[in-house]
């Protein structure tokens, strides 16, 4: 799968490997009986203490394993990421705070790792009491599976999903004349639903060989994370349990520096696997029939241009018109105008692909069944252009179909 | 159709009455050939001297009705309010401004009115060049239709409606023994997509014959919108052409002062009325199978009260498990957690109807075919206490069904 359509010339996409590409990792991806029969379980170590990083959900009502994880990151080192999937763990009271702690034990015991080496996640149904004795085999059994190479990367993809279709993954190896050797990064995400911006909006986790300080990490993580994963949303909703981890082993040898053209790269490459696994995941919303770019240019700040893609990109009327390929701009211009940030709308410029539909305050004569037709095919691309000032966002975006409705009514409690 | 469940003693709901129930008013409801066939042009007069005050949509793209109207409703005084539906008449350049002074100025000649007592308002499709032709002969039409009664208040209500299925009015008298004889107000709106609150959020009208200064009618009128046509939301998506004007003409003899029991008793009245048109408009939402209130109560203020209701009441997920009647209590906390308003997820409790199905921080045991029972009912009643404060807010809106994304995806330019 070519995820990425031009990498920069230091940069190689690893087609068809993933969290395990990366020196010095291991992962498994197994089933300890929370879902009935796919994979639930996964888990992934490095063979030597590493940097860790992370960016967790801002939703103020959120399960123990972001609280937990969020403590465990500060300290900016982990050596393991254990998560299952069916099982949320949210809103499980204290005995889910003890099962989140007990699967951290659990791990690090068969690891033989500290207890506090462990970060923990989880997604799936809120509010379903967690029956741990289904980890206390489960999680030694993955222990047991821990290996590298493509097989075990789609496994742990696998083993993430709850109602996401397809596996997300990317694989990297940067090179540079600013040092000796190759950095590789690894990355796998699940999305689906609850995906909204303004926290890490799913669970996303990355490895590298790099060596690099825990906060210059943090640091290239966050801004990466900015652009890609806050820049997504399905449906507004924001889960309780999103999270994006990143561990740096230092097996490459090859040191990050705080600054300078080898730390560009490096920032460069993790932004690259986030922002391709973000738009898969925009691509594989709930119901979604297209991957849809909102991109608004000339803004006067960037809050105002990021509210205003936003907005669009969350527009129930929007991404009906999107599922139906109709090339309504009226929907479109009606809500860039309630995002809150000021414009004139004289001024606005809307295209569908390259077909200008609105400019100078209204419609712009355009050929319909040619903007239908682009509006049919599997990306799409919005551009809103302010002529106001020199501020852009974008954010990426699916359509809304039948199919949305009848996943969410249909996934019952 | 009994709007209001329970009324105040002094307010009299008055069956199968509407916008010229007040002494003093006439109105048509008409065809112009806009729509293929159905009623498409209101046109509502009082026989004398008005009072006017009104609300207008806060999106930044607005039709040239409302920048007409708002200018026109600052002076304080209007006779006639003339409306279309069919065609918008936004986004469409000066030629679009020319049509709304057109239609003022036909109006006025075809009324014997000045030119700036007629608003104008409009409602359909965006960016489609009006037919002002048409409304050559359709004004004078209408004029020439101009009586009082139920025929043609129901005919009023019918020439609003584009998507929405049901005429949305209502009728009422006040009788008090802080004045003599009694006020009658009379109204009638239009909703159905792109419904969403901090504007008037659809066209509404209402007429009434008390005796009213237009600085007063206007404070009264925008407390009873604030707290009505402000907390209904069906997609969040709001209009270009949104607005609620009031006339009052002084027909009663009755004079409502600034303050004291008369002018309570009046804004209750208008308030009485407004929330039925409005809990109306949100039943009535694009594909809705229920009227969903979600009531948020103990806040620390008013607005974090308001934006944890707004956001629970759009959330497309909370929305599809209504739909599908499914007690799924974990998406109105996670959506609770992601309104910008901080409270303790342990304090939280949330009620589906009288059920309790969340409590210190976790799941309640609750009876879950006896919740989605209550689930599957016409009106439903979401419950959230923060237990933090003194702060309370009610918003309403509709469940999300397939037909949402039928109609919207249908619903070509």
């Amino acid at each position: 799968m070519a995820l990425i359509e031009s990498l920069k010339q230091n940069i190689q996409l690893i087609e068809g490997s993933g969290i395990t590409w990366p020196l010095g990792f291991l992962a498994a991806g197994t089933h300890s009986g929370l879902k009935f029969k796919n994979l639930d379980t996964a888990l992934i170590v490095s063979d030597r203490p590493a940097a860790a990083a992370g960016t967790f959900t801002q939703n103020v009502v959120v399960a123990s394993s972001v609280e937990y994880s969020r403590r465990l990151v500060k300290a900016g080192a982990a050596r393991a990421i254990f998560c299952i999937s069916g099982n949320a763990n949210a809103c499980t009271g204290e005995e889910g705070e003890q099962h989140t702690i007990a699967k951290a034990k659990m791990t690090a015991q068969a690891l033989h790792l500290d207890f506090n080496e462990v970060l923990i996640a989880a997604t799936g149904v809120i509010g379903k009491p967690l029956p741990i004795d289904k980890l206390a085999t489960g999680i030694p059994k993955a222990a047991r599976a821990l290996k590298s190479g493509p097989d075990v990367d789609e496994n742990v993809g696998a083993a993430m999903l709850t109602t996401d279709l397809r596996v997300k993954q990317i694989a990297l190896t940067l090179t540079s004349p600013d040092f000796e050797g190759e950095v590789r990064i690894g990355a796998v995400a699940k999305g689906s639903g609850m995906i909204a911006p303004n926290m890490a909006t799913t669970l996303c986790f990355v490895t590298t060989d790099a060596k690099i300080d825990a906060g210059v990490l943090q640091t290239a993580f966050s801004e990466a994370i900015e652009t890609t994963f806050n820049r997504i949303t399905v449906d507004g909703d924001t889960s309780t349990n999103d999270m994006a981890l990143i561990l740096a082993n230092g097996a490459s040898d090859v040191a990050i520096p705080a600054s300078g053209p080898a730390y560009d790269l490096f920032q460069e490459g993790v932004h690259q696997a986030l922002e391709a696994l973000a738009k898969e995941i925009a691509r594989d919303g709930e119901g979604a029939t297209k991957l849809v770019e909102v991109a608004v240019t000339s803004a006067i700040t960037e809050d105002a241009a990021k509210a205003i893609a936003k907005t669009v990109a969350e527009s129930p009327l929007v991404k009906t018109a999107l599922f139906g390929a109709d090339p309504n701009w009226g929907r479109i211009v009606a809500a860039a105008g309630r995002a809150g940030a000021p414009f004139n709308p004289k001024m606005l410029t809307v295209k569908i692909g390259h077909i200008t539909v609105f400019a100078n305050g209204m419609g712009a004569p355009f050929d319909k069944s040619a903007a239908s037709k682009l509006l049919k095919e599997k990306d799409v691309k919005l551009s809103i252009d302010l002529a106001q000032g020199d501020f852009s966002a974008t954010f990426w975006t699916c359509d809304f179909s039948y199919d949305y409705v009848r996943i969410n009514a249909e996934y019952h409690t």
